[in-house]
């Protein structure tokens, strides 16, 4: 199933008041287990080059099915995955992007945040993916 | 001025009201007067190719300050912006797109909608733009 | 030869001049012989949206050595090169781009401009043209 | 607010002097507060591979509110925005891209300079961007 408009409205609602806790102004997008957006919010004062970050942290999480700084561990010179974010019309592999998997263990979507430090990034988001579900998938052979 | 996120999510509130009362599924996007998006809306249920174009005519909207069908209008073969949609990676040149004006009638963004026939498009766009400002900038030689 | 920055600034204030005594706020582009931008100038007020226009248009003039308009009358519906627009990442085949010929007769780059109606945008492009050099090329089969 | 043509002529040829003192050609370009291409100046013999550097350079410093050199700093390999670049249809993390901060501390646009060594590039933007406004903004958690 796909995360409703209800659902990330939550997520949202959820990552905002985080964000908001921490003093930060952030890009905050989902997109359903497609990949295609679902929802999208800027917070006054956000960076305008977060937009797109933010988009493409939720795609990248959704597309493998894990966070993306988990991509990032593999992708740097020397990695097994190094190059990858040249894939599906830009990648984005470092922290804040994060699956969001229903009560059934399935991935609904995912929420991708971008404005402060990636530290602030994920915590923000893993604040909106956790008011809706869970965010880690059953094992896969690619995960670390 | 560009529109501020509170004002966004009441557009995008008003537009949703009347998907809903003319039982349409509509994708929803408010971008800011330099064209960048602001929030976006994806109603359960509504086309996944809607979400680009709802994103195309908000653009298009800003980009040119005035709703899209009067650059549709412009732009059939032989009329004297023909092929105008090859510019800017993709403009989006039928109706749904309106530009949302602020009290000292400054352009502060636009709201896209697509999800049904035109006309339902336009209509909930129009519910959306009024709930915040005005749709309609001063004169301008391209304006039909 | 290509163009100098010293010609284009010129041509970009005989432009402005003519879009100034047309009331107009314009997007002036310069390319040189190998439609790279050489220099650009956006009049304030002028649409967001024709930034990119002004430049396509300067490209295909330079691109094809003819006005743009030329080309736009044989790429309509049926005419010899419909859907031309979807090459080189993009054309604009609409009045308001003009090649600029030096001395011996061969092309140094063109101008393109966008901003108002086609036959504005038509004016002010020769304007800036016609400071700097001719604007019509030697014969070539393709041309009507 | 955004960057006037007025503001960005006077920025341009500030730093064409700079560049001039340096014996370099540059590209230069300024971009407001949206990102969108406000004037463009190609020095004659710059490096054709330098009009997009230059314009993606002053994108990224307005993108996020930073001179494009620290956001660079963070995206080396190991660091923690590697791979930033692939995002917003390409940035230029290298130094040469600042942002121009009006009298009220609000950004106004930003410059990028591409043509030379990044030490001479980043000297050309720094003459440019002191022209019209200042180079910093306020604190903000994602800066080095």
């Amino acid at each position: 199933m796909h995360v409703t408009i209800e659902q990330a409205e939550k997520a949202i609602q959820a990552a905002r008041a985080k964000a908001v806790e921490l003093g930060t102004q952030m890009c905050i997008a989902i997109v359903d287990s497609g990949g295609n957006l679902k929802a999208f919010h800027r917070m006054d004062g956000a960076w305008v080059g977060s937009i797109d970050i933010a988009q493409k942290k939720a795609k990248t999480a959704v597309f493998f099915g894990m966070k993306t700084g988990q991509i990032g561990a593999l992708s740097q010179p020397g990695g097994s995955l190094y190059g990858i974010e040249h894939s599906n019309q830009g990648l984005i592999t470092f922290p804040g992007g994060i699956p969001i998997v229903d009560a059934d263990g399935e991935m609904s979507g995912a929420i991708g945040v971008s404005g402060s430090s990636v530290e602030n990034d994920d915590a923000v988001a893993l604040a909106g993916a956790s008011a809706i579900g869970d965010t880690e998938l059953p094992d896969h052979p690619w995960r670390t």
